[in-house]
């Protein structure tokens, strides 16, 4: 590999990574890391942690520090340094020294573009105040704990419900401030379906934090928030996580191409429309990994990726970037929720079909002591090709999503999960792993031997032409009854059938739906036509109470 | 699907999945289970725990009774029933009632055989003494329990330590009894090797117990066992745990095929010679599935699968079975030890040709409290395909090998594993998942820019001729030093040039490996030629010791 002068704008993950990918490919190229700010190479996901405490030492945050990097590598790292604009026919930037305000110009074979996203920041009443704050970078954290040491404060209105809203409510609430979250979404966590988000916002909840979904922020006022609704919510403090936006304006004012969704456009190599200039991280436009679309993917995971395949490319190795898929995960108080891929909302919004099975399998065998009890769901298309996964529970949610991401990563079926040989010991697993039930049950739907009808659908249910049929067995009855149904546990059912009228669609189900099923198989084997069976089970539909 | 009388003999495991999975497919089946014992569909993986009292009650253990399966599948369930013969050429077999002792013939259309695997008991002097136990059933746990009741018994010797040994081991030293564990083999667990059992053992001497390797038991006592080295050890009770031998009797009395490794031999849809008998679980040979040869592997995630497709295919839906890859996990005190796929020593006996790469990563960000670090080896071939991973830690070493069997099963080779999108979340991974790295790091060694030497080959190093060089910080010195190290920290490393001789080999290592990979970058770029790095760093010495 020959050697090269490098300039990378941004040492967070994309840019820390590119950095030291590139020397390790060629010790002897020029890399040099602009960083407007302190630190580079911070763990931007730690930040909610740091101000709940649960990592309490600033430094922790630092994966590596300047120095650290400089001598590991041999790069030549300039915090304080700030790219004020590119020259692309010159192959040059303009850097502004932030500590003595000198400028200079810095030429470069490559420029690597990893300016990350900035918050956004609505221009309302009161935005400004010092009691206003967002979370991207330590020194941002470092402004909240230092407002809270100062003004302690009893109430904080965090307004957003996505990954670092809710992350920012768990933390403000464990130390033991009052929380309240608003979302203009009908719910939080927008990458669930209406189906799965219910057992979070019951968690939220729980926790005493005070939700207020469908609403937005229209001022602050000196008492806290005033609501789009009208409705005024107490708060000493603000945290803004609506979300983020591409930080383009070098990009945008070199010249470079920017994609329909207002990032950086760069092609599969990563490359932007300037052959000399890459860009990774949450500033570039991505195809979404299930269909292709443009779109903005902010994680760390892919950034990383990114600036390892853009030193790749950049030394001549022709690496594609294959798209993000999206794959994410958050702790809610004692909840795991986790997804991978699109979610049904999404799917028909671009009008692409789809079907899903949900099941609430145990973390692991239920015999062994600390098993709980998860929601699982697998969205699939007509081929069974995975299309996107969600899950919730209170263990091991990780490691079901990361299967299903890496089944999805290869372009598989529901299907191809019957396959897996996954670990099993009493305190790990089943002997019929979650990801495996997942592709019985999806086989099952695809072949026709079970005809779904899903929670969102009861009520479109015509009472007169519908029977709908409770299997569970009597104990069970205590963990609620649904409206209209008739009971005959399936021990009873072959022997029953006389009570079950054939002219009717009968709707059966179970706790969980697969004695539902079992029950399906018994009623069409005896004439009866028209079956369906409730996906998730009587659980699915009390989560979502 | 047509209606068909199905006989299954055995009813754990493979038995009541297969026998569940019939009735779905076709509801008016007759099929019924013959188990001789008392109990069906028990957790057998559940029996060590019982003993430790990890899993309280007994009944527990039973994921279904008869009556239950009966009544939800409308089975045919006889307990206490032993088929004692077969007909393949009248299509009947012979039951023998054990509690009343009467016999009777019972035809069918098809037959599965699902009996399972036997302890092996060494015939040696005292084996029938009542202080003897095997651990396949829940009687046996009941007379384990019974005998430590009665008895107190203050030590035990367990004989094995393979799963079932290792489990005992930890729940016998659960509830306060002193453990020898004796194995003929230099090591216990051999699905790993031997630089990966090393802080196993020292986990399990850490639990005060007894470990005893390469040698063999010779004689019970009357105090205990005797070796076959002569040595002997205390023990109130004893724990056969050598291994398993597949129950092939009926299916040899009826000349059905035994494969070459001593189990029933079947098809790739489970059918044994006889097209109308098939056979699942621990007692028949399958293909394994890294390089198709014959194998026994008796765990209940492969039995369960088996059970299901010799279903489908005597329903007529012509399901292959895949082979087993072999993924188990343990845990051993406070670790977790998994493995999927061949070892190298099981590679090398066959003559497969492999490189490895192992890593000590940290089961989630190192800044969020809790991590822990673990070692992740991979080993594949010369394509990059993976033939095998192991993983011992103290958390989250299930999700990594899931994700490695995941990736095997589908054909994945080791670079695939950068693709790989998933969860991040503080207290979930790292932005660069473990997995990630383990393709990175591999395909360092794929493209010979890491050229890797491995702690086994360390004694082979002429001294003469290679000059080992330790680019670890000097604080890190503290956890130990190897023997004629030079010592240059990476820190120093390019302005120490003068320090390292240009006509030697340099073995280079740092504590974890990537900073050694980083330094042969370095060492490389300035004209050395000869340079191998330490795979797994100091740390893999230090465990290994």
């Amino acid at each position: 590999m020959c050697e090269k002068k490098i300039l990378i704008v941004g040492g967070v993950a994309g840019g820390a990574t590119c950095a030291a990918r590139l020397k390790r490919l060629s010790e002897k190229s020029h890399v040099v890391i602009f960083e407007k700010g302190e630190h580079i190479s911070f763990a931007n996901c730690g930040l909610p942690y740091h101000v709940g405490g649960i990592i309490r030492d600033q430094d922790n945050l630092l994966v590596s520090t300047p120095e650290e990097m400089e001598e590991k590598f041999a790069l030549d790292i300039r915090v304080f340094n700030e790219v004020t604009s590119i020259n692309p026919e010159k192959k040059e930037v303009e850097v502004k020294n932030l500590e003595d305000g000198s400028t200079y110009t810095e030429g470069y074979d490559y420029l690597v573009l990893s300016p990350g996203a900035e918050p956004i920041i609505p221009p309302i009443e009161g935005i400004a105040n010092e009691n206003v704050f967002t979370v991207r970078n330590i020194p941002d954290t470092e402004r909240i704990l230092d407002y809270i040491a100062k003004n302690n404060p009893k109430k904080a209105a965090v307004i957003g419900g996505g990954f670092i809203g809710i992350e920012m409510m768990e933390n403000l609430a464990h130390i033991g401030i009052e929380v309240s979250v608003v979302d203009m979404a009908p719910q939080v966590m927008t990458f669930l379906d209406t189906d799965m988000v219910g057992q979070v916002q019951s968690e939220i909840k729980k926790h005493k934090v005070n939700l207020v979904l469908g609403d937005g922020l229209n001022k602050i006022t000196d008492t806290g928030i005033e609501l789009s609704s009208g409705k005024e919510i107490e708060a000493d403090m603000i945290i803004l996580a609506i979300g983020v936006r591409p930080d383009i304006k070098l990009a945008k004012d070199a010249g470079l191409l920017i994609g329909n969704t207002g990032a950086i456009k760069v092609d599969d190599y990563l490359q932007t429309s300037d052959p000399f200039i890459y860009a990774v991280g949450d500033a570039i436009e991505i195809k979404h990994f299930v269909d292709g679309s443009e779109a903005k993917i902010p994680l760390a995971g892919p950034a990383n990726k990114q600036g390892r395949i853009a030193a790749d490319n950049i030394m001549g190795r022709k690496v594609t970037y294959n798209g993000t898929q999206g794959t994410a995960i958050a702790k809610v108080f004692d909840l795991q929720v986790g997804a991978t891929g699109l979610n049904e909302r999404q799917l028909t919004n671009k009008g692409i079909e789809h079907k899903s099975v949900t099941i609430h399998p145990f973390s692991h065998a239920k015999y062994y002591p600390g098993a709980s009890q998860m929601t699982l769901k697998v969205i699939f298309n007509d081929e069974g090709k995975i299309l996107g996964a969600q899950a919730v529970g209170k263990d091991m949610v990780d490691k079901r999503i990361d299967v299903l991401a890496t089944a999805m990563r290869f372009g598989k079926t529901v299907i191809d999960l019957q396959d897996l040989e996954l670990v099993y010991a009493p305190p790990f697993g089943s002997a019929k792993d979650p990801v495996n039930m997942i592709g019985y049950s999806a086989q099952n739907l695809m072949e026709g031997r079970m005809s779904p009808i899903y929670i969102d659908e009861l009520d479109d249910i015509n009472k007169d032409d519908s029977f709908i049929l409770d299997v569970r067995e009597i104990y069970e009855l205590d963990l609620g009854k649904m409206e209209n149904a008739t009971h005959i546990p399936l021990s009873e059912l072959r022997e029953s059938l006389d009570e079950i009228p054939k002219d009717k669609e009968i709707v059966v189900f179970c706790q969980i739906g697969i004695r539902g099923y079992i029950a399906e198989q018994v009623l069409r084997s005896n004439g009866y036509e028209k079956v369906k069976n409730l996906i998730g089970g009587y659980r699915s539909v009390v989560l979502n109470k």
